[in-house]
């Protein structure tokens, strides 16, 4: 088949833009990016592959890869590690492990004590081995209780409850009139990633934070706990990493480059993602002797949680005694690397990945995905014996060192980064799976493709396709008919954009290649997160027991690697990408409108007394000061920008149509080659080499975790936030370079364009 | 003074539309109602009226008052109204005791155990004395825990959670698939009066009830429990009436009529407003070991309360027994009645009262309601003996049995309906008090008067008028800027409209007189509310402990009395009216439009297999099933007769200003009491002989209680309840019942209107 005949059929697909919903798909109908001939071969190495992944395998593999705990530095990491290689090798692949050495810290001493103000106590620290649960006792391997990265100190102060410990709880103690100085405060896991929560008390002067698990939201008020059912027992503890990472995540020695061996380093005392002050993770059981002697004012309405007390806010009498001490080592990294080259185009990689490392056992997190990959690189070896040649290279990574702060995948992404820049095309996550729904996040310019991939899928349990659930999921939950009748009408289901959280974060944010994050979910209830009950007793007890969803997660990942592998051009679509960014222009717009209204509008209350008016005296607030009004923004630059973005995308999808009308003649001189590495160039336009304001490693003008919520999306940072931080210089400079951004962007997409319908 | 002069000039006050704030009101600006004669006069006597409450005898009353415990039938009841009574007399009042006759059901047996399902356990049904509380100990003469007019039973059966026991909460239990069909519910309190949780569960078929206090919104959860708070302990219980008063308050056995000593009377048997299955209140003290030994489903979230345990729903192995057994036993109420006679007009009746029985010591309630009118009566005796001469006949009611169900001022408003229906002009009613915000409640008629009284109170706390710290707080609460816009900038705060609770209920519904509800409140914490900690002691450290918001109260009710005794017209206003009954009509036209499109698109979502894609297999719901589609009601005739009624208003206030203009030349002809006797027939006209759908005694066609939630409001009940409850063809006829009202209230404001520009 000669590239002519090639050009001009597979605009067929680029013309099905409608829903197929839940029907099978005529095998007549091209799929997007690929020419006629192209899409049946396509179709049937997918229905081939989606046959392959077999629950057996993933539930000897979750077995095999759970039974002792596995973090970063331990033996059995390296274990595991060695382990997946040989398994890769033997379906096939091309495998390496790639060694980094990243700063590491391991605890040493760890101490709470109530020490005045209520009975002498000193929290226990500790999660209990179960009889019934045969790897929960492997107490020799197991990390102890603890946050990664928090600094040492050994601090004794009065203990203040901050809620969930963000920003706006910190404004209510304004009001409040209490101070966190010189305090230890006790925060409650949620409501923003676990790190945010020293970062903020820090800022407020606190010396000290712990980090409790509430049965408000995780325990015995969400169901039966754990090993009666799925949800976090009394002395359960949530582990994890509190280092800054919406600063920049990986090695806190290395950033920006890869933690090899010989790479410069920062010290131990220069790393500036390590915490302010001292934290430690407690359970509930350790938490409520704490909570219960607090005094002081009783905890707004949105501050109790369910622990069975009346929640106080503190200061008091009590003064709690708070020790952390690590060891600051360096251990070492095996991201293993596995490749199945490319017979068209092998220097464009399609990259798969999930970590493989757990903060003790890890069998939902992280082996519940790792799992899963490693039937679809199994499934694809088997292709690949059958007689498949994938146009593209294929790697599939195995990451170590995500818990502590996505390590694995940072160093490599920095290590590889000007590689990454030319081949990447993307960037495919996983991190976890459970029984529910199918959710995607991820590059907007990917909805269409990653909608086409959902509605390949069957449900196990429902057997609609993976994609109608959704989008009766949907409309279930949606809050207006106008958001119900976009639903049902629109082409593609939205994707929400990725924040943080996972190792598609440094291919994204910093290397700028087009990423999602795939994974079931939603029915799986829950209360073991980063704790020594996450394990194959309780997976197979309480999640996807049978497996099924781990195969959909299979079949899912699996599909969407040969689609992209395969595809003759390459299925990014711009139309709704424009269409989704006119909507956070819109969301500017009216947060900015929005902060003005607010704030003009307490002034007005402020002057007609409404504070002193409502405040009741037996429990006296602090007014709010009268406010500068914002001034208004000039948004024109970004406007002008999208509806150049929009224009060109609406110019591309033409072209695909008008190039199909006429049988593709006119685009005779187009090479597929170069059409599709300015394809792949779409993403890295997103990006730009000074990065956001003050963390210059995220170089993602469109998607950044939020700088104070951590994980949570915040789409063109550099503007949202400078509008939140009331920053208006800010957000006027950050409105013209995302909008010159964008404008690149769309000159791309035009001559994108032109190359295809033969111009250039 | 004749009565042209009198005509010509109180008709500048009705010009004085524009609200005047917080300002002092210029002596020169006559009183709404008044002749500027008269306006000086009355505004030197309310003066002088408010100067005389005094926060000592506030004291000393209710310590007397609540130093026993005072329910129907008690010894310290019949001591408290003769004591009460002799007050009056020493005021000036010509006092007497009503008596009437009443069923009033006491326990003679109660039990709730847990015979199955669970460690054998016993509730205590018992709240224990404190020793620092020197009332809590007086149990012989304590009621015991218990709901009144629950019908005796001895259940045995399993038990399930209903949350609320609301209908919305059986539509829960319905798609979760659980009956209670032959089982014994536990309901909490809250989200609706306790009557309707027997109600609704029989309706359901379930055999006991049994209503416990959760924590969540009545204890440690909202704060220190008492006695080291002001909240609910762990012991402390909710007594309370289960009656059905939705429809029919008052004494069980005498519907209609007044229960005298030869009434004819209902059997006990006969008696429709007897619950139909047994019920008890308990602490959560006694809930917790029933609840935790639920099984079967977790609680959905809106469930939880706040015990520290997992709540499910059941049923399981759980089985209670539930026995009550009462004396059912006729007992004297005592009803003070004391009366001011008026110099003009002693044929108009302006009334007022609080009651006078607790559960228990009742200090809260009623107590600091019915000392602030003891104090009121001697203001106003005071007056008297100064010279004051109201031109109105005064009447100042303690009234008995309010507790059981409005028995003492139901009985009363029934044995004098007649009266009443020619003499009332209005009732004012309180009902306890505390620290707080002015709130008042009633007929939109007097919704500028009461806005006129509320700018002549001064705030203890604040020193702003008590209707200026109102406006300020309802800016503060509000939560659109157009419902801040109307607030600032409408001349008068809307009331809200009165449902029933307290004894303005067959004044208002029954009788059909204008009647407003006041009292203070919202700063008051409390957690004893019908138990033995509501008493003296609780009440001087957690309520009201300096007595300045029952002077407050005591001023407020003494004015209102006094502008209402001493107008020369009466200060009815119906712009205002209007203008709301506008707002009830759009809102039927909405809940109409909505019940449609809700239906319609839950049917849409059932084709589109919405349910069905969304059920989780391991926990599955029962799908709904398609509804037809409501029909479009005709509301043109309420539409017609609302017009017609703004009309009417816009007509009378034009009036007011047209005789104002021209000296009131035009008005030689109109009689002044006739006038006034117009006005009075205002509240009158909105009733109905036939009373509401299915109740009749609830003449009202524009308030009554819901039948099913029992306190709370439902406006236009006969339209909304119909199409609430689906009954298409009854609200179509309802909106022609109400509009042939609304039509007659119309032609006598035009009347009236026509009256005073001297046509007939």
């Amino acid at each position: 088949m000669n590239r002519r005949a090639v050009l001009s059929s597979f605009f067929f697909a680029a013309l099905s833009f409608a829903p197929v919903g839940n029907h099978v798909i005529a095998d007549e109908q091209p799929l997007f990016g690929y020419s006629a001939e192209s899409s049946r071969a396509e179709r049937q190495w997918e229905e081939k592959l989606r046959a392959i992944p077999s629950p057996e395998n993933l539930r000897a593999y979750m077995q095999r890869l759970s039974a002792r705990p596995h973090h970063v530095g331990s033996p059995y990491d390296k274990d595991n590690a060695e382990w997946i290689a040989a398994k890769f090798k033997e379906f096939g692949l091309d495998t390496h492990i790639e060694q980094f050495d990243v700063l590491f810290p391991t605890p040493k001493e760890r101490a709470v004590e109530l020490v005045e103000g209520g009975p002498k106590f000193a929290a226990k620290l500790q999660e209990p081995a179960l009889p019934q649960d045969l790897t929960s006792n492997q107490r020799d391997e197991q990390l102890p209780t603890y946050n990664a990265y928090s600094i040492d100190g050994d601090v004794t102060a009065q203990l203040v409850y901050v809620n969930y410990g963000i920003p706006e709880d910190y404004e209510q103690l304004d009001r409040m009139g209490i101070s966190v100085k010189g305090k230890i405060v006790i925060a409650r896991y949620y409501h923003s990633w676990r790190g945010i929560k020293p970062k903020v008390a820090a800022e407020h002067g606190a010396v000290g934070c712990l980090i409790f698990s509430d049965p408000h939201e995780d325990g015995f008020v969400q169901g039966e706990t754990f090993p009666s059912g799925a949800f976090r027992p009394p002395d359960g503890v949530q582990r994890g990493s509190v280092a800054d990472m919406p600063f920049y995540p990986g090695d806190p020695l290395t950033p920006g480059v890869g933690a090899t061996k010989d790479a410069k380093r920062l010290k131990v005392e220069e790393a500036p993602t390590i915490t302010k002050i001292p934290v430690l993770p407690i359970s509930y059981a350790d938490a409520q002797p704490l909570l219960a002697v607090l005094t002081g004012r009783v905890a707004p309405e949105g501050w109790r949680g369910g622990l069975g007390i009346t929640y106080h806010v503190g200061p008091g009498a009590a003064k709690v005694h708070l020790k952390v001490k690590s060891n600051w080592d360096i251990k070492p990294l095996y991201d293993v690397i596995a490749k199945i080259p490319g017979s068209t185009f092998p220097d464009e990689w399609v990259i798969r990945g999930n970590h493989h490392d757990g903060w003790v056992n890890g069998a939902e997190d992280p082996i519940s995905g790792q799992v899963a990959i490693l039937e679809e690189a199994r499934a694809l070896g088997e292709l690949v014996k059958s007689g498949w040649k994938p146009k593209r290279t294929i790697i599939y990574c195995a990451w170590d060192g995500e818990e502590p702060g996505l390590l694995g995948s940072t160093e490599w992404a920095e290590q590889h980064y000007d590689e990454l820049r030319v081949h990447g095309v993307a960037y495919i996550n996983s991190d976890g799976n459970g029984r529910g729904y199918l959710r995607v996040e991820g590059s907007h310019t990917l909805e269409k493709f990653s909608n086409d991939i959902a509605r390949e899928i069957s449900d196990p349990e429902t057997k609609l396709s993976a994609w109608k659930r959704q989008q009766l999921r949907e409309i279930a939950d949606a809050k207006t008919s106008e958001q119900r009748e976009e639903i049902r009408k629109r082409s593609d289901l939205r994707i929400p954009a990725l924040g943080s959280g996972s190792d598609y974060t440094a291919f994204l944010q910093h290397d700028g290649v087009a990423a999602l994050n795939i994974g079931f979910g939603g029915e799986d209830q829950g209360g073991i997160y980063h704790s020594i009950y996450d394990d194959f007793y309780w997976f197979t007890h309480f999640s996807d027991t049978d497996f099924v969803y781990g195969r959909a997660l299979a079949q899912t990942g699996g599909t969407a690697i040969m689609r992209l592998a395969d595809a003759d051009l390459l299925p990014f679509e711009f139309t709704d990408f424009a269409d989704t960014v006119q909507t956070y222009l819109k969301e500017l717009k009216a947060l900015s409108q929005k902060m003005q209204d607010d704030i003009r509008e307490r002034n007005r209350e402020i002057e007609e007394g409404v504070f002193k008016a409502t405040d009741d005296p037996k429990r006296p607030l602090v007014p709010p000061t009268v406010e500068t009004v914002p001034p208004h923004l000039n948004f024109a630059p970004m406007e002008n920008a999208v509806d150049a973005l929009s224009r060109s995308a609406a110019e591309y999808r033409k072209t695909l149509e008008h190039a199909n009308a006429n049988g593709g003649a006119a685009l005779a001189s187009a090479s597929l080659a170069e059409v599709n590495k300015m394809l792949i160039e779409s993403e890295r336009k997103l990006t730009n080499a000074e990065g956001l304001p003050n963390r210059p490693w995220f170089k993602h003008q469109l998607y950044a975790p939020g700088f104070y919520t951590g994980y949570g999306v915040k789409t063109v940072p550099a503007v949202r936030e400078a509008i939140e931080l009331k920053k208006w210089q800010q957000a006027d400079e950050a409105i013209i370079v995302v909008a010159r951004v964008l404008q690149d962007e769309a000159a791309l997409i035009t001559s994108v364009a032109q190359k295809l319908s033969g111009g250039k």
